[in-house]
């Protein structure tokens, strides 16, 4: 298992840059690391010093890179469908369609870059994975994932078994499964073996995206305002999506003093500017990563207080929303929203009041 | 109908900035124009001078501005959704889902902003739309959605309705859609009336891409050697979306020549340093959009030379590929995919040849 490292930041704050210096960083520590570059322009090649393509190649020691190319990517992803299909579907019919023509719609980049990095973490050939994402809004969409898909099956699942539409289709699941699939499956169990495989895999994902030992992420700013604003703005949105925060690089700049309280319990760590290829000031200035875990974790739940503390730095009462509709507490805040999922305990319980208070909003049932 | 003008270039060099300025200059020249940003955090307010929300507010004469909040637009999608349920479905079932639970998983910003933007166009309020993306590679993505999307259900459906597991399932389509439906549907018309909605929408969708009186963008880029190589990239991408790129607008520096022929035969305009909130020299700077649609236009279909011309500008033929698996001819070049869709009189004819030139792929049939 691999450490995931990614770093957000307002577009030309040197994210990529600072994700470049973590690689080199971590290598010469002696782990065997993947640098994963979502762009696939010249530019990250560039900047590398290095070419970089669709498969991981090394460009010093303990260190490789590769540009997640989603083309390339879906090609491959749709022939391992193609084998699954094979495998489950009587009559397959995904196998008259070929990868080379399948056009890249939105949200295939997020979904074929986790399944990526998972793949990369699965084959146990890197002790560290630092991702550079090609924008913030999309990193922390792609790390949501694993959660909110894994509710939208268990939600709709619920409501379609329970709905008048599921009874009147019901008599029809048996005979229309067996005439399509091996295997003849009930409205119950839809998708049987694979969707459960399916749902295993999310699972994991949101396990590993809540551990701050398996995806750590660090704000990059300039002491630019604008900067500024949108790195704290982000610090908050990682925090709907479950993603511990474990540190903020200012780059640019020495001046530490200029952030003032505003990233306050996190550590500020100045970045010098890069100078043609010394990438050796850069390394140096790095924080220790090993300690980003010990930054506030996104919830903590304490049943015995009946208490759910959400961790919302940078937002105010105004712009966080809870809510209640459905089974779940509902949590709104940096155009992303989580359903947190309650212990026994606490489930279905009305929430009782909320508060914010130390950058916390408190929630008591 | 209304123009909608983006703006394509690396993080840092300025998108933004000169996206605000156009929005300025086209409202100055007495056009009624909304500014569409898809930063849903303060940055984009502060760099505004303004505060900015989820529905359009007047914030100078003739120019109104709008944050492109996902969560809010899922929400009022999801109330649409459960409208076409009511009436197409017998016992509708997404009603007991809220609109205030749903996460937004990747890929729903490009949908949501797409639809957003098609409204606003469609509400006849505006003569321009300026839309500021997240990242070039989401608003390439969201311009190719159309087009792509139009080709998977062709060709999907075609496949299926052919297939064996298309034939299997026949007998049950009828039943299970009666069952379903206000309506029985057949294999042939799946969908029926919303799903012939849902296409007629994306040809217009695909039609206005491909206008460049209707969708047009500019680069922008710095002198730096990086934003050079980002920009040249985003300009062939952008052709294999199918999108015109009007010019190229140089950020931060007057030395027009440091870009020597690299975006020819492109107009390169300089745009210089923002000075504080005096925006007068940023919007004088400005090129004169009208004359962007003169741009070489993405693909020429030639019939009497049996010719299909693609502009791909930035590419050399090693990062081209052609292939013709499928019924049409697909293309892909920096990490899009694209199927050109021939004219009868070429469609369905094998490839005789392809050759590069003048930034042009001449494909011969």
């Amino acid at each position: 298992m691999a450490i995931i490292l990614t770093f957000l930041g307002k577009g030309g704050t040197g994210r990529t840059t600072v994700a470049i210096a973590a690689a080199k960083r971590l290598a010469s520590e002696g782990k065997r690391v993947l640098l994963a570059g979502q762009d696939t322009s010249p530019a990250f090649g560039l900047l590398l010093g290095a070419s970089v393509g669709p498969d991981p190649q090394e460009i010093a020691a303990n260190l490789k890179a590769v540009q997640l190319e989603t083309a390339v990517l879906l090609e491959r992803s749709w022939e391992q469908l193609k084998k699954l299909e094979a495998q489950y579907v009587r009559t397959p019919f995904f196998k008259e369609v070929y990868g080379q023509e399948l056009g890249v719609l939105p949200g295939m980049d997020e979904a074929l870059a986790l399944n990526a990095i998972r793949e990369y973490d699965a084959s146990g050939e890197y002790d560290a994975i630092v991702y550079d994402g090609s924008s913030d809004r999309a990193t922390l969409r792609m790390l949501g994932m694993p959660e909110i898909l894994t509710w939208y099956w268990r939600r709709f699942r619920g409501v379609f078994s329970g709905s008048e539409l599921g009874k009147a289709l019901s008599p029809f699941v048996q005979p229309v499964t067996s005439a399509v699939f091996n295997v003849g499956w009930t409205t119950e169990e839809i998708g049987g073996q694979p969707a459960r495989d399916a749902n295993d895999l999310l699972e994991r994902g949101q396990a590993a995206v809540a551990d701050p030992n398996r995806v750590l992420a660090y704000l990059v700013t300039s002491a630019e305002e604008s900067a500024i604003a949108s790195s704290r703005y982000l610090w908050g949105s990682a925090q709907t999506v479950g993603l511990t925060v474990g540190g903020v690089i200012l780059n640019r700049s020495s001046s530490v003093a200029a952030l003032g309280d505003r990233f306050d319990p996190l550590t500020v760590t100045p970045f010098p500017t890069r100078q043609g290829n010394d990438w050796e000031p850069l390394i140096d200035a790095l924080p220790n990563f090993a300690q980003g875990s010990r930054a506030p974790r996104p919830v903590e739940i304490d049943v015995a207080s009946g208490q759910v503390r959400l961790f919302l730095p940078s937002f105010d009462k105004k712009q966080v929303k809870l809510t209640q509709y459905g089974p779940e507490v509902t949590i709104e805040a940096g155009d992303q929203r989580r359903n947190v999922f309650l212990p026994p305990q606490l489930k279905g319980k009305p929430v009782k009041g909320a508060k914010f208070q130390n950058g916390y909003l408190i929630v008591s049932f």
